[in-house]
C-alpha cells in the first residue's frame, strides 16, 4: 500500500493545512454553513461559500478543494453544483460530496447520483444509510440520521467506490474508508457527536481540507476522520452537554498537537 | 379537563421524546436552522430540514411532526410550506406554525393566514404582536419583537383558536396557551432568553417534538413552554452573558431531569 | 473636526443603542445570519432579517438602519437589495454595505458597485482587498480573506469615499475609517477574530447599529470598530480557542462598560 498512514502522516497533513491555508469552496446546506466554516478556520483552512450560477465556476478556479453538500437542496442549487463540479474536475481539484439525506427522498438520491456521474468526486463522505441508498434500491434512510450500522455497509461502499472510482468514507461509531480493495477503519470519536447538528457535514468539510493538501484521497479521508474523532474525544472530556461539546470540539481542533494524535489515534488498515 | 398536566405529564413527554426520537420536519428560517436543529437534538428528537417543492411531501410522510416558520420567507418557500402542510394534514401529523414577523409586513401576515386556512396547524406558537396581527386589523409588530404583553393578547388568542381550532401558544414573560375555553399559563423562563436570536423559533421546534408524542396538543404546547423556560432558568445560573447562556440552555435541555421540573414548574390552569 | 470622538462619545453611542434598541434590517448572507443577529442583540439593538422582494421596502420603512451584505449572493437577492436600498435612501436611514468577496468574482464586484451607485451607502465596511477591488481594476481577493494589509489601502479607500461620499471602513490588524480628508485608525482587536467566520460581517452589523444612533457616520463607524475590537480583547483573555472566543466575544459585547473603553481604546485621528 503506497499511501502514508498513521500518526506522522496525519500530523503532516495538519501542518500543511495550517501552513498553506487551502481555500475550500463550499456549496453546502443552510444548517451548517456557519459551523463548517468555523471548523475549517479552526483547522487552519480558509472557507468560502458561494452558490450563484454566475460565480461558482470562477470561485472553483480560486479554490483548492470543493465541497458539494445536498443537505437543504433546491432545484436552482443543483445547476450550480454541477457547474462547480465540472470546473473543479477541469482544474484537477478534489471534490468531496456529502449526499445528506440520500435515500430519504427520491429528489436527494437522484441528485446525489447525478452529481456523482457528472463530476465524480474524490471522496463521498456519508453515513451508512446514505451510502447504501446510492447503491442498493431499498429505501433505508429516516430523515438525515443513519438507520444502518457502518459494518453493514462495507460491501455497498466498495461497490460505490468501484462504480465511480471515488474514495467512500462511511461515518458512524466506527468509520470505514474504502477504495478499490483497500479499507481503513477509524475507531476515534464520541457519542456526543451525534447530538450536534451537522457533525457529518463538518467531517465532509475537513475531508476537503485534507484532500487539498494530500494527493492520496484515501489517506486524506482517513486522516480527516481520525482528527475529527480525536478532537471529539478531547472535547467530550471538557463539556457539560452537546452545546459546550461543540464549542470544545472547535477549540480542540484549533489546538490539536502531534501528541494528541499519538496518544489517541485508533486507525486500522483492514 | 381531560389533559394530563403537571410535573409527571411533562416528564413523561420528555421520556417519550428521548425514547422514540420523533422526526421533526422543519421548513424554517435561515437564522435559526442550526440552533433549532441543535435544540431538537439536545431534547432527544431528530431534526430534518427540507424545503424543496420536489421533496417536502415525501419528507412529511416520514416525519412525526412538521414545523412551518415564516421567518425569512420568500415566494418559492410558501408553495413548499403549503404542500408540506397538506401532506402533514393528510397523514394526521401535527403542524406547528410560527408566524415570525406577522404584522410587520403585509406579506408575512397574509402568508401566515394562508397557511392557517390551507392546513390548520395543531399549534400556533408566536409572540403577542404576531398573534394579534392574525386576528385584529391593527399593525402592531416592530420587526420580529413583540410590542404587546401576552396579557393583552388573551382575547385575540382565544378568537384565533376558535377560528381555526388550533392551540394558540403566546410566549412572553408569561406564556399563555389557549384552546377553546381552556387557558394555561407558564411563568418559567428568564429575561436573557430575549437576548438570543431565535429562542421563539426554538420554542416552536420543541413544541413540535412534544406534539409528536402527546395527542393533546394543548398539553404538548404547555409542556414544551414549561421545559423551555426551566432550561432557561437553569442556564441563567451558569452563564456570563447571552452567548454562554445559549450554550448552557442547550446543555440544560439535554440534561434535564424530573427533579428539575418538580422544583421549578410554574404552570397554572386559569 | 466636528465629530465627537473618544471614550465618552463611544460610550454615549452604546447607551443610546441600549436605550432605543434600534431596528437593524439586514439582507445578509446565510453564513452569518444567526451570529450577526446575536451580536446586535448582545449590543442592545434589534435585528430583523427579511429579503423577499415583496416585503423589503415595507421592512426598510420600519427600520433605523439597513445592512446589505453580499456574502452568499444570488440573482434574486440583488433585486431585493436594490429595492431595500432605495427605500432606505428615501427614508433617510443609513445603509451599511459589506461587499464580501468583492474582487474574487466579477459577479460580486459588479453587484457591489451596482449597489453603491444605486443607493450610496452611509458606510462601506470591508477588508483591504475588497475595498481595492471597488476602486482599482486589479483582482486581489482570494476567497473572502484579505490578501492586502489595510495600510496599502488608504489611498483606494479615500478614492472610494470621494466617488460615493460614503465613509469607508477598512478592517484588518489596524482598522482605518476614512471620509473626505479625514482618517481615523483603531488599533483594538485580537488575532483570534480572524479565526471565527463572519467577524467582518459582525463589524458591519454593529456599524449599522451605531449609525442608527449617531448622525456622524464617520464617528459611528469608528466607534463600532473600537467597541468590536475591545470586546475581542476582553474575550481573548477568557477563551481556550476560536469557539469559546466567539462565545466570550458576545458575552463581552453584552457586558461592556465605560471603564472597558477607557482602559482599552486605541483610537487615533490621523
Amino acid at each position: 500500500m503506497s499511501e502514508k498512514l498513521g500518526v506522522i502522516a496525519a500530523w503532516q497533513d495538519i501542518e500543511k493545512i495550517r501552513g498553506k491555508s487551502p481555500l475550500v469552496h463550499s456549496i453546502t446546506n443552510y444548517v451548517v454553513m456557519n459551523t463548517t466554516a468555523n471548523a475549517l478556520l479552526a483547522l487552519g483552512a480558509s472557507p468560502v461559500m458561494a452558490h450563484a450560477a454566475e460565480e461558482v465556476e470562477e470561485m472553483a478556479l480560486l479554490a483548492d478543494a470543493l465541497v458539494l453538500n445536498i443537505g437543504t437542496l433546491s432545484a436552482s442549487w443543483i445547476g450550480s453544483m454541477l457547474k462547480a463540479g465540472c470546473a473543479a474536475r477541469k482544474m484537477g481539484i478534489p471534490i468531496v460530496l456529502d449526499p445528506v439525506g440520500s435515500g430519504a427522498t427520491r429528489f436527494r438520491t437522484e441528485t446525489a447520483l447525478k452529481l456523482m456521474r457528472t463530476a465524480p468526486p474524490a471522496v463521498v463522505r456519508a453515513n451508512a444509510s446514505e451510502i447504501r441508498s446510492l447503491v442498493v434500491s431499498e429505501k433505508g434512510t429516516k430523515g438525515v440520521e443513519s438507520v444502518h450500522a457502518p459494518e453493514e455497509t462495507l460491501e455497498p461502499a466498495r461497490a460505490l467506490s468501484a462504480d465511480f472510482g471515488s474514495v467512500v468514507s462511511v461515518s458512524g461509531r466506527t468509520d470505514f474508508i474504502v477504495q478499490g480493495g483497500r479499507t481503513i477503519s477509524i475507531l476515534n470519536g464520541h457519542p456526543l457527536m451525534a447530538r450536534v447538528t451537522g457533525m457529518g457535514c463538518t467531517a465532509t468539510a475537513l475531508t476537503a481540507a485534507f484532500a487539498a493538501v494530500n494527493p492520496s484521497y484515501l489517506a486524506a479521508a482517513a486522516n480527516a476522520m481520525a482528527v475529527m474523532g480525536i478532537a471529539g474525544e478531547i472535547a467530550a472530556e471538557r463539556c457539560a452537554g452537546p452545546a459546550s461539546f461543540e464549542t470544545s470540539f472547535l477549540d480542540a481542533l484549533y489546538a490539536i498537537q502531534e501528541t494528541d494524535i499519538k496518544q489517541r489515534l485508533k486507525m486500522e488498515i483492514l
